[in-house]
């Protein structure tokens, strides 16, 4: 395989009261969260996706599918260190990542530096090869409407050197 | 030009009763199939479209116009199969594609690996370079809806050792 | 940081009677504009975004705030060409953009090459680095209700030789 590869995620999630809501490895306080069999991380799930699509090794759906009790309210870091290892398996590393988290609310501005950080941490990269981006909708479509939420990532890998 | 490029594409279709359901050069079993002027593969145009974009080459709109009764309910692999000549005629090869397919139903896993094929070898790459993904959009929106379906793609090209 | 990094923005504006159409830094002539705080030109955002997510830098909301009256109705190649300013001084140039806009009437063909020509002057770049494409999203959703636009873009950066 090259030396170099690219790979893209994308995620969506429903917003409910009554949940908590993961972004990035953070919690952040809002009155609704997200819906899913794991702790429903739109971005993080988003950046796996993009790690795996990266080495065509499948999907997130593939690989912690949502009818294995093991994955039920799992932290999906856990999830991007197990992509990690997965990558690094195949001897990649990653360049860099960028990301667009889509919602209306709240704004995650003050959020991002953690997110990085963590993000950072568990693929041994710095905070600088790891870019989230927040936008609205302009309140259209279910993001605008706040029904849901949706993130984008794309990722460049490298071989690693023997 | 430089030696690597990089491209995107997104691709959407109406699902509608009495059409076959193409995707990724796969006819997958369904009650519904993707509208359009051609096989209406959303995946493969995506793709298409990321091979065209990476050398600004224009988009499939451009080259295989829906007012033009040459590319009626063509077979989409015809498409990509001009996309690699174009680019080829250019000096350049495909890297590594990944891609999601958002859509509600029906699952699509089974099919991956002969999509992967399929395109792998009209691009004469191998497997492990075409990488197809799937996501719900969790009932939201005209997807979740099962009124159309989407696709994202993303390509790294380089350019030949002469 | 690595020589070549990657970076993708994704932007969304309403349409509505009485504003301009601001579209890849080109004045299209439609019965409705792109609302926003800036111009609201979708795509020159979206590749803004894509250059600031490649190295980390933030997004343009952080960049240009909606809050801030310097950036009331201001020509959004002004924001590209401080986008290109900050990457510059960080040491990275444009290696090529590919980007689509979603948007479902007018079609936007014709303007393309301005579009391409107007861009490239700003980053300093050849047309052939710069490439836009369009689609419909064939009636579904808000941009296929013409209530809004999408655009989408991804980029490669590369470090300048010293």
């Amino acid at each position: 395989m090259s030396r170099i590869r690219i790979g893209q995620g994308i995620d969506f999630h429903q917003l409910v009261e009554g949940r908590d809501f993961w972004l990035g490895g953070v919690l952040v306080p809002h009155h609704k969260g997200a819906l899913g069999h794991s702790d429903a991380d739109v971005l993080l799930h988003a950046v796996c996706d993009a790690m795996l699509g990266a080495l065509a090794l499948g999907d997130i759906g593939v690989h912690f599918p949502d009818t294995d009790n093991t994955y039920k309210n799992i932290d999906s870091k856990i999830l991007l260190a197990r992509c990690a290892q997965l990558i690094g398996e195949k001897g990649y590393q990653v360049v860099n990542i960028d990301s667009t988290l889509c919602l209306q609310a709240p704004k995650i501005k003050p959020y991002v530096p953690q997110m990085q950080a963590i993000i950072a941490g568990i693929l041994r990269v710095t905070v600088e090869d790891v870019s989230i981006k927040a936008t609205t909708t302009e309140q259209m479509g279910f993001v605008g409407r706040e029904e849901g939420v949706m993130a984008y990532a794309t990722v460049l890998l490298e071989k690693m050197a023997q």
